[in-house]
Order: structure tokens, then sequence, then C-alpha cells
């Protein structure tokens, strides 16, 4: 497995800049631009939310178009671009045109993206000025450009991966914001993907939905699917490496399912008053889609998550949050265990809480004491099928209600 | 429309008592018992969680067997009886037997519920030695019948409703507990309604799952389903009133409807931490289905639930939930109307917010002003069709995390 940088150093072709457009009140970057040297080949996964902003719209018809040729991605916080009809429309439009015009390319082949609060315009001119003033600064601070994306979150997320193969290296690299749907006005997820390998465009847009659906799609913080979430994946070819042969791309999918997996679960941890990182493991299901569904229900269940707050061991929580997910199952084959940690060691699930439908014989000091840490494990084995999936999680805390309660105002 | 009366003074052919038992620690009420004098036709609403009770799997067994002739109610608090394997369901048909004993009738006769912490065995010597002194206390008491069965709840709730025919009258009363998913290891939601009109097993069977569906179903605290939820009809028919024309049953359920929705109304009232009672109407929906499912999906939304908490205003997430619900809809057809109250005087939408998807041109201190009361009305019109539905909620406080997170502890 190639190794994970939590930087990105550089990556051949693509330049970037944060910088600070006013958008902000406390003086701090709140907008970026990544741009290609070059037409890339793109992808996107875009929210499944019916009420989609203007900046999600916008990017789903370029890259109709021009999934062969994209050139620039354009990011402002603050306002979120949501729920504000034709204007809204307008003005994403009008954010991609002025980033078309500064790298001399057409603005279909722009990506544009909006975090903030639902229900408001974009400030243009500062946003026309912004994208002047970045596309000036460009050149290879990331760090920066992961910077100007952040809303609520306490820090950038940013990571790069170097791949070797027999003929060269290449890199997959990115960028995120958000803390889950914690920061729920300050909306939500983005990710920004780069790499100097060459894909075709199909190629891109398969390993980007496989990867995010591991990763960006496995984690919860609430429940409560954003209107801007998006992320894309520019491959620019600069590396000179081509991406192909079966063995390729499952080496290059699963590079960047691992670096989408770190992004994501660094929104996990960043969650607004999230005390604890919990890893829910679903197995032994009929099918992958039910122990998704079953580990989406736990992880977005107030009561396991209050639970978890106020280390409670309380797995009746848990199986009855599994109960209502709406999978059909046999109680009577269902076990439960808890452990400490973000992945289980030598495979040992850990304390047996629950035993084919029943309380199992365990310690309730014990289980206590794993529920107290800061990251805990929990497996449940339905033990009829295959089917498992893995879903990142974090607690429900005062904090977060204080968060919510208290934003706008 | 016939008066709802907050007590039940007398049902003819019922009895009921209230009792402690020895199960809570502070000495208040924690099991009831209510019983028929002669046989009852019987109906039954079970939760559709996947992990049931003991009790709730007992009772479905017990209603298939004897809805032309059940005879009694008993209810324990503090323990759930839910994921307890063989050993639960043998002493929720112990709990049923040691009731028959008492009454003189076969154990598949009688309801048992239970409610409490999950994953948990009945003290069967104490639920035994309870029965026996329940029985012994039978009488008019039905407000002790509605304390006995509370767990965390702050008051009983209890109601009943008598409706008048050109041929006499007869009663519909009943009692519930429970703070909606609020109290969750006390888990949760039990009904039992009683009726000395006449009914057929099929009729007490349609109009209990009818008016369920209007109430019942209708009320979200944090949208955890749980494992013992059930409401129970009995109708012993001793007021010699028979329903079978087609208005006598509209009466009926109509009357039983107004007393279900004011019952459960109740549990949404007393949620625990709950500052605010708020309804969430959803009209113009494609159908009926889709609209209670988007109702559903705000009214379990943990950042529209903070935003009323914190008398935010905030539109954007409550139609940012609308767009996850997973109903299809055109956000360019969507408004939404906030009013203060729980209902619309004289079809008053009150201040529109949102208009055919995108800000409605309103004074953010009015809207301010109506989030900032104790009731507050949402409408949401989809403007594509007849689908409406209207459900009840409450707001997500400081003090439901410090409920929740330090319960057991």
């Amino acid at each position: 497995m190639p190794e994970l940088k939590t930087s990105i150093d550089k990556v051949a072709g693509f330049s970037a800049a944060g910088i600070h457009a006013g958008l902000k009140k406390n003086g701090t970057l709140d907008m970026s631009l990544i741009v290609a040297d070059d037409n890339c080949v793109a992808g996107g996964v875009f929210t499944k939310n019916r009420i989609k902003a203007a900046p999600v719209l916008v990017n789903m018809e370029h890259l109709a178009l021009n999934a062969h040729r994209m050139r620039a991605v354009a990011v402002n916080t603050v306002s979120a671009n949501a729920a504000t009809g034709k204007q809204g429309l307008e003005n994403s439009r009008k954010m991609a045109e002025t980033v078309a015009k500064q790298i001399d390319c057409e603005p279909e082949q722009v990506f544009v993206m909006s975090t903030g609060v639902i229900g408001t315009h974009l400030p243009m001119e500062k946003i026309q000025a912004g994208i002047e003033q970045a596309s000036a600064n460009l050149g290879n601070d990331w760090q920066s450009a992961a910077e100007g994306i952040c809303t609520t979150d306490s820090f950038p997320k940013i990571a790069s991966i170097t791949v070797n193969t027999s003929v060269g290296e290449y890199t997959i690299a990115g960028i995120t914001k958000g803390a889950g749907m914690i920061a729920p006005n300050m909306a939500t997820m983005l990710g920004i993907l780069v790499t100097d390998a060459k894909l075709s465009p199909e190629l891109v847009q398969s390993t980007l939905s496989e990867s995010a659906n591991l990763s960006y799609n496995r984690i919860v913080v609430d429940g409560d699917t954003s209107t801007n979430d998006m992320v894309v994946l520019l491959a620019n070819g600069a590396s000179g490496i081509e991406i192909s042969s079966e063995e390729d791309v499952d080496t290059f999918t699963k590079a960047l399912t691992q670096l989408s997996t770190y992004l994501a679960q660094q929104v996990v941890r960043d969650g607004e008053g999230a005390t604890k990182f919990i890893t829910i493991e679903v197995q032994g299901a009929t099918s992958t889609e039910d122990a998704e569904r079953i580990a989406h229900t736990i992880a977005s269940s107030a009561l396991v998550k209050t639970a978890f707050y106020g280390n409670d061991a309380n797995w009746g929580r848990i199986v009855a949050a599994a109960g209502r997910s709406g999978v059909s199952f046999d109680a009577n084959c269902l076990s439960l265990w808890m452990a400490e940690g973000e992945s289980l060691e030598n495979d040992n699930l850990g304390l047996m809480l629950f035993k084919n439908g029943a309380k199992a014989d365990y310690d309730e000091a014990s289980a206590t004491a794993i529920i107290s840490e800061k990251s805990i494990y929990i497996t449940l084995d339905f033990s009829v099928g295959d089917g498992q999936a893995i879903v990142w999680t974090c607690d429900l805390s005062h904090e977060y209600v204080s968060i919510n309660a208290d934003y706008r105002t």
C-alpha cells in the first residue's frame, strides 16, 4: 500500500491558491482556486438532495459537456448559493465565466463550489475580485487552498499519495472541507481530488464513484444530507503514467479510496462537538446494501450517539436502531461486540455484549471501560450472508446542540 | 364533535388499578392492570422494529387467537423485556398466566406490556405479586392506572370521550405513556384504549389502525422507533350501542382519532428536554405517503430541531430536510410558511418564508418573533397534488442530550 502524506508537495500540471476575498468577517482565507495547465479528464459525485444548490446544478451541466476537458475548480465560502432560484444559477455561471477569463478557457470547463448559509446570494463583486486575486496567486500553496474552503472547520483537510509503478510514479492529492452536516448552514462537504495520472473519462467517473461510495458516503454526523455536497476528481495525465490495465486500475482505485477515506474520516474527527470517533462495522448481512443501511441507521441514531457521549455501553439502543433500519433480519442470529480503537487488532472483535438475540454474559465494568475511550469499534454480525459495510461517525454532545442552536444568532 | 375530557370517570364493564410493586426505587406507582368483566373485541398495532420485545410477540400471538374475546391488559415499568431471548418470552407468558388466574380466564386472553431498560429480565416475583395486588385493587381509579405505566414521563396521559347517539351514549377512553423515543431505555410508547361500544373484531382493528396512523404514528421525538411500542383497543359492548352503519363507524373513528391525537400529542408535550410544540403540515404533495415521509423527515432532523431550540427561523434547514426525504419533487414548486400556535386560524398560513424555490420577501424580525413562541406551525406546499399530512414534534435541547447521555449512569 503506498504511503499517505498529510500534505501536498506538488502535483504535476496543477496549481492552487487560497486567498481572503473579504467574505469572512474575521479576515481568514475564504476562497480557493485550483487550475490545471491543460485539459483534464474529470468526474464528479453530487448530493442526492432534491434541493440542489446552484453550483451543483451548474457543475452537473459542465461535467456532462466537458468530462474530457475540465480545467479548474473555484470555491467560495460564507454563502452556499442554495435555494436561490434563477438568480443563483446566473451567479454560479458568472463565477465560472470569471475564472474562464482569467485562465483563458470556456466557462463550461470550470467547476464552481459554494459553501455557507442556505438562501443567501453570492456577493458577486467580492467573488469576482477574489477570483482575480487567486489567479494572480496560483502556485504550489495547497495548504492555503485547503484553508480557503473551510467554514466552521477547526483544521484544513489535506492529503496526497504517490504511487510507484514499473514505468514511473504518479500522485493523487485532495483537499476537503466540512464537519459533516454538523456545520449545517455553513453547508457542508466538498472534496477536490486531483491526479497527474492519465485516465479515460469513464474510468475517472467509475473510480471516483466507487471510492466515494466507500469513503465520503460512509461518514455520518447527524444524517442531514446537504444541498451542496460534491466531490470532483481531475486527471491531467502530466505524469505520463496511463492507467488502463486491470491491475493499474485496481491500484489506482485502492490509492484513491485510501486518500478519500482519510479525508472523509478527517471530517468526522472535526465534527463540531464530537468527543469520540466511532466505527460501526456490519458483517454477515444478506447484501452490502443491507449492511450499509443498518450501519447508517445506527450511526444516525440520536439515542446511540448520546449513549456514546455518556460513556454508556448501551447495546440495547444499537440493536434497536438496527431493528428500525428497514432491513429484514432474524434477531436471534444477531450478535454484537465492542472494542477500543479505530481498527481491529488481529481480527479481535473485542467484548461480546449481545449473542444470538440476547444479552451475552459480560462484565459491565469492562464494557464501560471500552466505551469511555476516544475511539470505539462496534461490530454487528447478522450470520446470514457476506454483506459487509463500515460507517464512521461521532457522538452527539451538548456542544453540538449549542453550535446548531446558536449559529445564526 | 364530542367533547374530550382529560380524565376517565367510568367506562361501563371495565375496571382499572395502578399500584407500586417495588419495581421503581422511588416508591411511585410502577404497575397497572385493566380488566374487562366480559370478553372484549380487541385490536392492536405493534412496533415495526425487527427487534420486537417479548410482550409485543406474545400479544401478537394472543390477538391472532382471541381478537373476539380478550379480557385484560397488564403493564409493568422498569424492564422492557426486549432482546431477552427465550427466557423473555417465557416471562411474558408467565405474566399473562398470572393475570388469567386472578380473573379466571385463559392466559391467551391477556395482553401484557413492558416498558423500561432493554436487555433486562422481568423480576418475576415482584411482577406476580404486583398483579395479585393490582387485582385486589381493581376499581375506577384510572388516574392511578395512568400513573402506573409512566417511566420518565413527567405527567400521566389520560382522556375520554363520550359520544351521544340517537339510541344512547357510549364512551371511548385511553391512557398512554411515553415521551416518544426521548425516554429511550425506558422505552417507550404504550397506549391502552377501551370503549363500551360494541364493534366487530374487523372494525376494532380497522378503526384502531386508521386512527393510530393519524395520531400515534404522526409524532416524532428523535426518530428512533422502539422495540416495545404498541397500542391496543378493547371494546366490551357494555353500553349496548352497536357500531355498524357507515355513519356510526365514521363517528366512532373520528372520536377515536380525536382521543388518540390528544394522547399522542401529550407524549410530544412531555418530551424530555422539549421546550416547543411544533406542527409540520405538508400539503400539495403527490400522495399522502409522500407528504407523510417529508413531514417525518423534517420532524426527525437534528438540524431543524436545534434551529427551533435556538429560535432561528432557519427555513433552509427545513427545505434541505425535505430534499433528502427520498421523495421526488420540483424545488421550484415548493413554498413554506410559519405561524404561531398549534393550529391555523381561519386557514391563515402565517408568514411566507420561501416561495417557489427561493427566499420570499419577508422581515427577519417577524420570522424570529414567530419561532420564539412555544408553539409553531410550519406549512410546506409542493403544489402538485392533494397529498397532505401533519406530524407533531418538539425541539432538540441541551437537556435532551443530558437525559440521554446520563440515563443509565
